[in-house]
């Protein structure tokens, strides 16, 4: 695949816009692969997501700021650029179930997830061997009930040493104190293992089991200070019947989070997500 | 189709249930057509559905509670026998919106519902002419704020008047009280614009809307004295994106309460549905 | 909802295009409400939907072809221009199965489809009652099996007297002539009762059901001489199991069928539908 | 879990066979556990599974088929009994394309699948490191255009030798001759990348990519001597559109493919599956 740049803009929705944006684009010589956009038409916002190739584009990213800054004021634009070529570096958050680490580790393994893999950070030491097989490495870093706070100084240590972008808490079974949130705003990504809002909050499943649902569902967002509430950026269900016992529940709720997990994932990497009012905009 | 009754059965599992009921039906000459059974682990409960042909059973149905009397009796079974000869009488409760009543007139008069239909009862005159095109007896009956009471005894004579053993609320947007709904215990089926438990309440799309979930959902559930919170029937959901506004979110979640209600309303009249626990079992 | 154009179009893709339209409708001082494209990689073709509001646009569509031709000749475009205003007139052909049809009227009189509907034609009386119920025109007309191009000819000549811009095959028994199709290029809709190219031609529950398949399906396509492989709009499927009957695969089937020919239908309206190389392309 | 016996059973249709089956259990004090019966009205055959706890149960399984036999004589019964303390042997076959391999392992591994597992056979050593890091054994294999007999042999040799019941094709790339396919008749499950009948044969992505449908999908079945004909496990599908290229039909793909082969062999070696007429019911 060429190299790409990816620009994500939101501000509010006026005449022009697209004419302006299209015009910088076209005056550098870009070739757009793709344009997408986006009118909230109650919040009147516009939101847009462009990808260009980067053969033939005359202006140096470096110089993208200021040569953009003009047509941003004006629009009272908020914007960011990417470019393919620069991988995140992310991490995964682990305890002890390993179902979705193992599925993550098999798509970055396998290319699908376009970032850097430096550290699963766990708990535990359950799912070393994983990490491992994978060739990806792993630290086991305890979290004491008593020790939160140095814990996540730790925690945060490590993740700056190593230039974290990005975390996935993958069944990550500590909660994470604001402080800590606010070092990777809308960039640490959960999975519940729920159709959010119905049960949030702990186990999930039995509360599902008991009062009887027909579908079973898993939610990946990103985390925010208020518990299981940031912004949705992927759900899917399974259905159930009387037949399924608990256990069978928590199985096929497995295969669900995995896959709701690895799309969220694979589209925060791909620069896909943009999220305005609690919500996201997932450009497909 | 050939004359068939339904035996539905609850009770402690224990050994040698199946046996004695297969006995039983053998020693009257009964062509069993279907038989399931359930066992509910946590609950230790035994849960039974069987169905087979008149045709050469040799007990009169009017003869089988005193025969059935002593198998019952050993085994704490509560049952409940069903003949599908005999047509249940269902009433549609109905407010301003149409989709669902238009659904279930479709499929009455398609015979897909196994039911008589004797009334329509709406608290509006808007719906009238869809009744009409089906020719299914319709009623009006005002309910204002300060007189509910009275409204609800002037419902319930209506009903009592018709025979009606069993109740549609099909988006019936009016609360019914604990009183009226101890004269249908198990027998009012209710369509709820969600996937509960998220979202029960007042205005689910609304808050689905604000809340950005990626699937909206619509639950049919038997009505009990706790608002939307009675044993499921039946759930389901469709995809939607940043693109929905909440007009379309309203638009496809018509098309899932239609469905949803549809097939537990059908599942019902087909005496395929076992309440226990504040759940329900569909046996298939 | 007010007033809007749509612009559709398909051309070779080439730097410059995005730029070039957003401009030519800011020139005339639009205010775009959405915005899509495509890219077909393989192909290499450019295509896009366009909408604004007409409030405030200072072409006359009238003029908008001369005023647009520039553009249009200098990139190679396909395109073709709609006015929300303008209600298609849209005839829906059925023989006897009246789900689909029943459907389709009942989504017209709600409001939920953007067109006029001035006929039903039908081989058959059988449905004659259900247009009655919602007052739309209803026409008889027996095709005989060695009569069928005089057939053909009355009814063209009964479309044209109407005015008809669409048709809607709501399972629609008849095959229709190459001829006859070819008056109505992408202007037909045919729901097909299976998920194509699984099982097109004759009785594709019968086969699905011999064949032990797992899930059922429904393919709404556009119409072209060849059966049952004109561009595919929309499809969807339903788990059926060991315990479906034919009868049962009949019955879930045809739920399908209504709600993948009506979302077909309705983005045919909305011009939401663009085909190329036997593909659509649906906006959304 | 405690041990359990399973018997699968197939016969006419017939009186009697419940209470038949169910006595004979009670007479040797059977706890069932579940049972679960399914009659073909079409070709009037009665199909059932039950499993009941060997705790208690009074016959040595070794003494079932003599102590059973009056019973199977008189109805025209074929059964078989299966336990669940004797695990299968499974063999995986695959090719180069890893991700169901990589699924099938780490189910294996987390206990999900009740089976034994002492070989991945493959014609190329690309996903030896896969099978390493779970620790389990690994051939390779090479099969030569011009000696695939020749490799059959030794493939069936080296199955013999580790006394292998039951082998999973997970994207195994070969065609496996009649010949071999006699030695495991109802023993083989291979995964299919398309929605059977759809696109049965080579290249189903790239000729549903071409066909434009708008769902994907993928079969487990059985292999017998006509490829891709066998009696059908399980199928899924999952939602393409206009935006996914060949590549992403494949990703997308990738994961249905690992989700119903799972599935399929999951139930197959919990001895929930019963093939008749080509057909399959999966007891649930």
């Amino acid at each position: 695949m060429p190299a790409t740049a990816v620009l994500l803009i939101a501000c509010p929705d006026q005449r022009g816009l697209v004419a302006a944006i299209a015009d910088f684009l076209l005056l550098h010589n870009a070739n757009i692969q793709h344009a997408d956009q986006h009118q909230d038409a109650e919040l009147k916002l516009f939101l847009m997501r462009v990808e260009w190739e980067l053969e033939g584009f005359d202006l140096d990213l470096a110089e993208f700021p200021p040569a953009f800054q003009p047509i941003a004021g004006r629009f009272g634009m908020a914007w960011r650029l990417a470019e393919s070529a620069r991988k995140p570096r992310m991490a995964v958050l682990v305890s002890r179930f390993d179902h979705c680490l193992a599925d993550l580790l098999y798509r970055y393994q396998s290319g699908e997830l376009h970032c850097e893999l430096p550290l699963v950070l766990s708990n535990h030491e359950d799912t070393r061997w994983l990490a491992d097989a994978y060739h990806v490495p792993y630290q086991h870093l305890a979290v004491h009930r008593d020790a939160r706070q140095e814990a996540e100084q730790t925690q945060l240590a490590i993740l700056r040493d190593l230039d974290i972008d990005f975390l996935v808490l993958a069944r990550y079974m500590q909660v994470l104190s604001a402080d800590f949130i606010r070092h990777f705003p809308q960039r640490i990504i959960n999975i519940h293992h729920s159709f959010l809002p119905a049960f949030h909050g702990a186990k999930p499943y039995h509360r599902a089991f008991e009062r009887g649902v027909k579908l079973i569902g898993a939610t990946a967002h990103y985390v925010t200070e208020t518990l299981d509430d940031g912004p949705i950026i992927e759900q899917d269900v399974a259905r159930i019947s009387h037949r399924d016992s608990l256990d069978d529940l928590i199985h096929k709720g497995a295969d669900l989070e995995k896959v709701v997990l690895s799309r969220a994932v694979k589209w925060h990497l791909d620069n896909r997500v943009l999220v305005y009012a609690n919500k996201t905009v997932v450009f497909d």
